[in-house]
């Protein structure tokens, strides 16, 4: 799973697994991490002193509901929060853009899982052209001092970009519309969403060149086969939380003699 | 009233008037400045596009809840928050020092005063050796940032030292021991807390060193007289006012012919 470079092309990157990975022994493997990744959350929440925020964009139809169900049911919800980003609302929309995400920030002990960020501040309304490069500029600055903020209250911020490829972009939005179990999902516009592959991958491109510094880098993950991608964020996940090896609080009190 | 420059002595700058500043001018000025603050905060309100976050901070005693109240009062209260920031609960200590500063930043159309702010997070903090210097410098960088984000997004962020020698605020230290009028503001401590001026006093430099831009500067103002505090701080806020230019916004519908 690349982190990402200054000199970057999407275009460059895998949107499938490496060959040689097998869907079964991921799936086997998903189920030892599942066991790990439980008893890690519930280690962090006791510890009440640090933090995990995952930040989930990609474009639409790449998957994100999905794989946050994948990878995070079955934890302990008290100590998992997730946060849907939607439209701005009129009273978001009278502050800044960091306002309403700063506000949802995990506190001690939490994994708290982005579906769509701040960073839509710097894509959608990019490709909509309601925001000029210069502001996108000032914004990518906010964003690193924000993160930043964020890292030096005890937060580690892990931020996965679902990598799908334009063609199997096509043919899932397709598949809303004949799909019954996924007519649901279907909004009015999704037929012009795929024509925009080409205006997102620009807008990304920039963000991962200016907001992917060595100590909060951007992870792309391929995300062509929900199987796999649910597997790399897992993964990844797993081994933030083992390094940040949190501890159970030593008791309050001491034990009456 | 001075702004901060990098070589930076508190002591050598005034805590009283200018002499042959007579305290009934100031009074029937104030009255002046009154009526062009309640017409240009009416304009800020109507226009819903910009915001204006005031700043407050002085040692105990150097008089920032008269001032509020001085100031602010006589304003149309539907466009006025005043938010005082108090030792910081669990939940707030569970997050990153700008977390709860950030849900209190103003929204289009409002002023919005900080009784003491996220600058005790570098202040008091320090003094009681909670922080250490590297910590300090750290927020400073923050703070800078946030507070470009706030601007960025249509804020003016007025920063107000109140500041007070150190005699004057031993006698309203002692005041509050002996007025009756005034001992209810009297807290344990507050004995210590007029031996600490010399410490508060570096600390305070420390800031105006780090945190005083030429876009965002503090503003140091006299504080021994309450009445002259005041008008400073008035002044400034209507000159400031004026300069925003704040416009009611055109009708939204035309009238129908």
């Amino acid at each position: 799973m690349p982190t990402t470079t200054p000199a970057f092309d999407l275009t460059k990157l895998p949107t499938r697994a490496p060959a040689g990975v097998h869907k079964d022994d991921v799936k086997r493997e998903m189920k030892r991490i599942h066991e790990d990744l439980v008893e890690l959350q519930n280690s962090l929440y006791a510890e009440n002193r640090r933090s995990v925020l995952v930040v989930l964009q990609g474009m639409d139809a790449s998957g994100k509901d999905g794989l946050i169900r994948r990878v995070f049911s079955g934890l302990n919800p008290q100590g998992v929060r997730v946060h849907s980003f939607k439209e701005p609302t009129d009273e978001e929309l009278a502050h800044d853009f960091l306002w309403r995400v700063h506000a949802q920030a995990p506190r001690h002990g939490m994994i708290q899982v982005f579906n769509r960020s701040h960073y839509e501040d710097v894509l959608i309304t990019r490709v909509q052209k309601l925001v000029s490069t210069e502001e996108a500029r000032r914004r990518f600055t906010a964003i690193n001092a924000f993160e930043k903020l964020l890292q030096q209250a005890g937060t580690t911020v892990l931020k996965f970009y679902l990598h799908v490829s334009e063609e199997e972009q096509r043919a899932r939005l397709q598949e809303r519309l004949t799909d019954p179990a996924k007519q649901w999902k279907y909004e009015a516009g999704d037929d012009a969403k795929a024509n925009q592959w080409p205006a997102y991958r620009l807008v990304y491109e920039d963000v991962f060149r200016h907001c992917s510094p060595a100590s909060c880098p951007w992870h792309i993950v391929p995300a062509d086969q929900n199987w796999y991608k649910a597997y790399e964020v897992a993964h990844r996940l797993r081994d933030t939380l083992r390094e940040l090896n949190p501890r159970y609080p030593q008791a309050k009190h001491e034990r009456p003699k």
